[in-house]
């Protein structure tokens, strides 16, 4: 599929520029470890979408969007991985970076891969520099502070949270990101692209809740009752599967009629709900609706 | 003094913004905790300092580059007091971050500093578009893989590492970028500039390794014989005080011959002379003395 050699190269390229001359052999490894091979690069793919969707003029730079997510999403998973957070053993089917490299190689890798996000997006920035301002804007906001997925994180360390405040920084903030940045990087509306990412993100999320709640760690790759375990706001949780299941049918339904007018739209449309179908766990619906049959 | 406010307030707006609306509160509290109140702000200086000697013509830019440096400088600070590397109690004289908020959120306050100085880079970048490529480049690059002051970190766990390859990263790079950023943020030759920083940036390194040597940490506000205790490499260490203050004077008087023609030369020459006396520990030094008299 082309986007994802597009995804794929860009990535590499981003990493054997970031682990080239000089760098610490552990930490180069590391880096290469986080990165590849990769999850489903859902985020990345979506930026793709939305480009080719409106017709992109800067492959470059819609290149350089897709990976600085990408390398974001995976910097958040190396340092959620970390025994003061998740503790988690298995990520993407293999050891944790921190459970194969030490927790202080995994501390800078998680580093290096956010200041790679950023020099990935500099050095196309060069050659495009036009949109350059707005796209580092949405992507620094989607991931530091105030309620960027770093925040998301943080909500994990209060005493009192919304499922809402959570899942919208935690996870929606990326998603919503990876469609304005494919629209910012081809001279598209953000706002408008941005809402689809977000309710993209949201379904994302309570599919993962579901997940987290009733999958299978085998087929996952990851451990599950995570959430529970570690107090966390989870869909699943709070309104059962069967109300977790509707809530993810309106939402990809919702992102998809919000998909605004485009020279690739019906296409477009076709793709987010390929890919919700990719996501939807399956397994664990069927289950609830046994259950509630 | 007129570029200690610059700074200050430009990490202000800049910290306001990051923890504003929507942020988890302790996250807020610790990402000020970490960089207020400051040490000597000695990078986000000489970013400002070669900016006002070549006449600056953009002066959000170039307190956004030099604010950049800073929030990059206090998450390095951050993480390398964790647990899993120096283990630090004290830093700028009171609790590291992870003493006083936990290592969780020491781990989330690094990574939002970092993506911090990316945020204040896009929102001046924005007004100033021209430089900015350029500038996320070279802070990036300072910063990042392969030879930035998070490789500089990972040297630490690697079985070999060279004293000039170790230095270059973990100090030197932060300070050429904060010399080059301030020339490119007006314009200017960043490679010039550059070497000056790099010049700067061994001699506070070697002043570092005197201080960690021989230094009183009632004084200098964290402990002592740290290079030692964890077998990082020292110039203090391996050469002895006497060499490492010739070192020293060789490499501040370097620094000042390196500083490009430019309008403000004569100022900056005696800035750099000012600052390098400031931060060259004068205590060892004597006691060095004595000791070879």
């Amino acid at each position: 599929m082309v986007s994802t050699d597009r995804i794929e190269s860009t990535l590499l390229e981003a990493l054997e520029h970031a682990s080239g001359n000089g760098c610490p052999p552990k930490l180069a490894e590391a880096m290469h470890y986080a990165v590849f091979p990769g999850g489903a690069r859902v985020r990345p793919k979506l930026c793709l979408a939305v480009a080719m969707a409106c017709a992109e003029d800067s492959p470059e730079l819609v290149n350089a969007a897709a990976a600085s997510i990408e390398l974001l999403h995976c910097a958040s998973l190396v340092h959620d991985d970390l025994p003061c957070f998740d503790d988690a053993e298995i990520r993407r089917g293999k050891p944790s970076v921190h459970r194969a490299f030490g927790e202080d190689l995994a501390v800078l890798t998680g580093d290096a891969l956010i200041v790679q996000a950023f020099q990935v997006l500099g050095r196309a920035g060069r050659v495009a520099p036009r949109r350059l301002g707005e796209l580092l804007c949405l992507i620094g906001d989607s991931v530091g502070g105030p309620t960027g997925i770093v925040a998301g994180q943080a909500w994990e360390s209060e005493p009192k949270v919304t499922l809402v405040d959570y899942e919208r920084s935690k996870t929606g903030s990326l998603f919503a990101a990876a469609t304005a940045a494919g629209a910012i990087a081809c001279g598209a509306d953000p706002n408008a692209w941005g809402k689809v990412g977000d309710r993209i993100g949201e379904a994302y999320q309570v599919a993962d809740d579901i997940l987290d709640f009733a999958g299978d760690p085998e087929k996952i790759g990851k451990p599950v009752g995570q959430d529970a375990v570690h107090g966390r706001p989870s869909f699943a949780i709070e309104h059962g599967l069967k109300e977790a299941k509707r809530r993810l049918e309106h939402l990809v339904s919702s992102a998809i009629r919000a998909i605004p007018p485009c020279p690739g739209r019906a296409a477009m449309r076709q793709q987010v709900a390929m890919e919700a179908r990719r996501f939807t766990p399956d397994e664990p619906l069927r289950a609830a609706e046994a259950a509630v049959a």
